[in-house]
């Protein structure tokens, strides 16, 4: 595809998920279906929640991941710098976007560099797995050195590419490709979904052949295929409205995966997470962090540095509260709480 | 019955059918209590896809069934041309209409005859059990003949004639026939129902006398119990209302009876199946072949030749779409992978 | 409580009955969580559906019982004898409403002999448990012979009782008075509930006492607690109010009595039941008759003996239909049929 | 935090619960997931009814306890003195809330001194957590003192505290600062939530640690987290928001912390308690006494003395004929009853 088109739907994207109905009202990431359980004598201060972890070598002050998302424009280059920013001032770790328009034209590199902003994030470059194809093993390696990246995303979205009228249709020998990159970058790699999620099998699979960091993104948040939908019309509209709702729920896909891989893989949810408590009910589940696109996003857009650093704040806020609310100083206490599973949750966990 | 009575019913069922409420809201296939698995790692292309199969002796391009509708009246014939047409060209098997029209006045057989349009297509005739009682092998075996079809559908229709005024009142000996049908007709016989289900039990008898063809055609989709009650007065209209809901949803009876039967007999699943995402839930139940009626016949009202092949193409882009998402190549992988059940059609596979 | 008084809480009862909101919306008999299943090949005619059944020693064509509800007024005679009129014709049973207002004036005998209208029908007379109690087993006894009656439906109707502001406080000694009753009146007796169920422990312990005929009478129909609510005001409204909804749901009771009792022991399901397709639920659960009141009062009150034989034509066409399409021939057969139980049913089940 | 600050939010708070949104539409005891069985006949009479139970050394009539609400202000001390006079009247337990103003400045003592109208009431005082704390063993047995309670209720309000801008944000030592009061008060102490619940493990390390009384108080009614949000603005406004349906509901809290200790710990269940069935309901469940705060208050605001001994009479009139319809003449017949659990309730039951 020419690199002009990449760019333009790229902002067409980033149009549609500033302010379009992106979030199919029917889908649910099923962590509505967790309830935590209330510790009336948490015997612990707010100031003993400890949730400081390591990621791709580097220490988080919060288990927070802002997913990437974005590059390649000017627009797109604030969201990076914006966000970046916020990560670094309060101990996430960030991702950036698809450095498919940068491996196009190099002269979009600028709008991926974070690290000015960001010197010490633990930072993810982002590459689609069968962009990576193309690229090989040192391609891909250049992406992520470029923008002086601790580590690569390599991003799986087959349900996108197929509702996407210009979208990829063949995705064969993609265990092949993470083969070859999980040689080159060991724990540096990650593999990720985009909202549909990856569930038990496929990510046994992945971990067989190496892989050490696993991001589910499951469903329930923003929907690419209903972005695609939306950008669509005929058929691929109707497919785009058929399959809006495709995909294994974000708690699903975390719970089951976390079982079927030892603790020593590093398991990042996201997907339609919004609040700290939904951040603590994905680590209670088996996340050790969780991750966040759409909101961060949007408030950005609405209100810059000042207005994702608002919005991470009460997430942040919210998360502490959940900890403490459980009685829980860190992740591991959490996850030794009792929790109460609901509904349709349960389905998926006896199937899965 | 007369011979014109018989045609003008038919012509008020296809005006009902056209744009009448014959769908009750509350009734339901239970698909939507089956969830497919998404495969964030296809390992595929779209064109790996291979949905052949064979029927009645002839190999299909994909396993789906235009289930037979209509008949008898030059309106009818349009009806079987368009859609007999569409199903050669895309490699589906069809099925006329009942029979009886033209076994009563045979030059209505016309509007039956498709075998111009499509020379190659799987055809099915058809005729109801009890008017097959009155035919005889012979006289069936002529109504089959006379369109060159490779099969005979044998449809059940118990609930819509007891809503009828002038339908039937006795249903005894149904399976003696069946047994001397399938002695004459042996693979090429099909039985069917027509909205209510064919459940396990009944399978299973069916399957001891020899035959080798079910389409369980379930609730959840067209409901000639509803076109009765739309058609009728006074306590007929009553009782329709009351049983429109009348039947083993399609999801319940396509799993059940594969779990009763052998893998040797060929199971179609018609019924309310809609999309392409839902011929994939059906085909991943067990069934061999997804039927369809009613969305092929409104588009071809709507739309001619062109309406239907539209419609069709968004259902097998949907089923193509699903088979990738799943990661399966085939109908036979689709089945082994994961899928998860939920609400009250555990219920249903519980009990039957 | 004096005459009079009775007489016009009756009427004022009627009124309520005919035209008032005496089953509240959110109660439920739980039959919605039966599913009988279809049976594809019935095998059988219309014709030869037999529910013939026995029933205080005479023959029913039909196991349908028009459960007891009045008399003591001109308007009240009517309803009984139109209604045992229906009952005759069509060989159901038929149960005069509580003798109370007889016992107090022998005058109002009238409104309650249906012998005339009703020379062969299985009828029953009709006492409240604590009337019995001062009435003595001679003076029960005299009730029913002055109508001719086959038998006596004892009632209990504590809940009703306690909203009723001049209602009873006092249910000692129950069993006492069922205990001399069976002995006196043998399989004549049948002990009834009033709209709140008989549960499976009550109905063991009537049945150890002797009792062979029990009407569960169950929640989801008729609601007596409501019925008095809309008579109360202040504190007994609001009462009514919370106890509206309070008894043991018609489908849970039928079911979990049958399965505490031997089959000799007539059970007799009502509350709530409202179609053939219902009372074949019912039969299906265990019951050997259904009963029925408010339906078939209504329709008697809008037209007369007409009225109500054509609310009863549809319920037993409906309750033709659902044998022929489970492919009963009886009720026995019927039982034997698969049936899928849903939702909350499967709660009460496994509860009681 | 100043004394006038105190008493302000105070009056805030009653403003609050007498009119506004204090219990969130989406919040649920779980209760409506209990149900009690009907008993057709009750073999008692209403009078037989016997509820007395011992509670802090002293008789109740009924096993009711008005919890802690108030005092502080000239309107605070009205509400104490009309509901403990109502208490005092009917037999029922009172707590007066909590008595930090009262720590704060003596001269507030007057709003919560209620042994002139209620000499013999079963009287707690109370107080919070962490300002036993600061008070101390001797600070506390002063404040209960002062108002010749018979025992001290210990609020644990965690929940509320984190959304309370101005709240505790360190809950260390909780188990010390009890146990030390524990020894100090024995069988005088009781450990209470305030619409969070208590849950068995909490409860379980309370009661090793000496605690003889514990109140559940669980989600469902009255959240201070709703309170609190209602009051705040901003990220505490948000806060609120995301945690007012936070906390164990109250069946769930009753029944698991019943079923983790013995039966000679006393067991009050509060929070959302509406109705006398609901009381029953958690009596049946476990509970020895069955709590309320915000229904009595409501109606003491609106209609004083008698506008609270109304309710109360509903209530008291609504348990006596919930105990007469499972024909239970004691809490501990009414816990042999059968009982249906449905719902979320059994996931509850399932998971703590
Ligand atoms: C505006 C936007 C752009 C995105 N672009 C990418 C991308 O380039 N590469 C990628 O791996 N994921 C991309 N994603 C997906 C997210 O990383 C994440 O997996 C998904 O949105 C689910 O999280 P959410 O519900 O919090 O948004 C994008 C998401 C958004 C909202
Ligand atoms: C217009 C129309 C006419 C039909 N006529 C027949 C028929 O003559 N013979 C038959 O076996 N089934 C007949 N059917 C039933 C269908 O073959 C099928 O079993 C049923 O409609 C369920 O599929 P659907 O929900 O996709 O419509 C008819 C259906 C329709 C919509
Ligand atoms: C108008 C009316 C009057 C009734 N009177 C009596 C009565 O006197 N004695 C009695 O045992 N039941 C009486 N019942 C209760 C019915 O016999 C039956 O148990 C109850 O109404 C549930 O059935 P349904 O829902 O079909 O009405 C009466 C019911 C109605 C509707
Ligand atoms: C107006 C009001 C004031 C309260 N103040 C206190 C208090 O001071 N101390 C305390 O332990 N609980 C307090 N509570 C909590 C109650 O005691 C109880 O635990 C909670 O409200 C749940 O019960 P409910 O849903 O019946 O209101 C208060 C409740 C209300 C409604």
């Amino acid at each position: 595809m020419g690199e002009d088109i990449t760019a333009k739907r790229k902002d067409a994207h980033l149009d549609l998920c500033a302010t379009g109905d992106v979030e199919p009202t029917g889908n649910s990431t099923l962590l509505e279906c967790v309830r935590l359980v209330h510790c009336a004598m948490p015997e612990m201060a707010v100031e003993d929640v400890d949730l400081t972890t390591t990621f791709l070598g580097k220490r988080l002050r919060y288990p927070l991941l802002v997913t990437g998302m974005t590059g390649g424009t000017e627009r797109a280059g604030a969201v990076n710098r914006d966000l970046a920013l916020v990560a670094e001032r309060h101990g996430l770790a960030f991702g950036v976007g698809s450095q498919r328009a940068m491996a196009e034209d190099a002269s979009r590199t600028a709008s991926y560099a974070v690290r000015q902003v960001a010197p010490t994030v633990a930072l993810l470059g982002n590459i689609g797995l069968y962009q990576a194809v193309r690229l090989g093993v040192d391609g891909s390696r250049r992406l992520m050195d470029a923008i002086g990246a601790d580590g690569l995303a390599l991003h799986l979205n087959a349900g996108q590419e197929l509702t996407q009228p210009e979208g990829d249709r063949d995705f064969r020998d993609g265990y092949r490709v993470v083969e070859a990159l999980v040689r080159a970058f060991g724990d540096r790699l990650l593999v990720k979904e985009t909202g549909c999620g990856i569930g038990p099998d496929v990510a046994r699979r992945l971990v067989d052949l190496g892989v050490r960091n696993i991001d589910v993104s499951g469903l329930g948040g923003t929907s690419w295929v209903r972005v695609e939908q939306l950008r669509a019309s005929g058929v691929q509209a109707e497919l785009g409205a058929e399959f809006s709702a495709w995909g294994i729920p974000t708690a699903a896909a975390i719970a089951t995966v976390r079982r079927s891989v030892g603790a020593e893989v590093r398991l990042v949810a996201s997907g339609g997470i919004r609040t700290g408590l939904e951040v603590a009910k994905v680590l209670a589940l088996g996340a050790d962090l969780a991750g966040m696109a759409l909101p961060l996003f949007r408030a950005q857009q609405t209100g810059g540095v000042e207005g994702a650093e608002a919005a991470l704040g009460v997430i942040l806020a919210g998360l502490r509260q959940a900890l403490v609310l459980t009685g829980s100083r860190s992740c591991a206490e959490l996850r030794q709480r009792p929790r109460v599973v609901t509904g349709e949750l349960k389905d998926w966990l006896a199937a899965l």
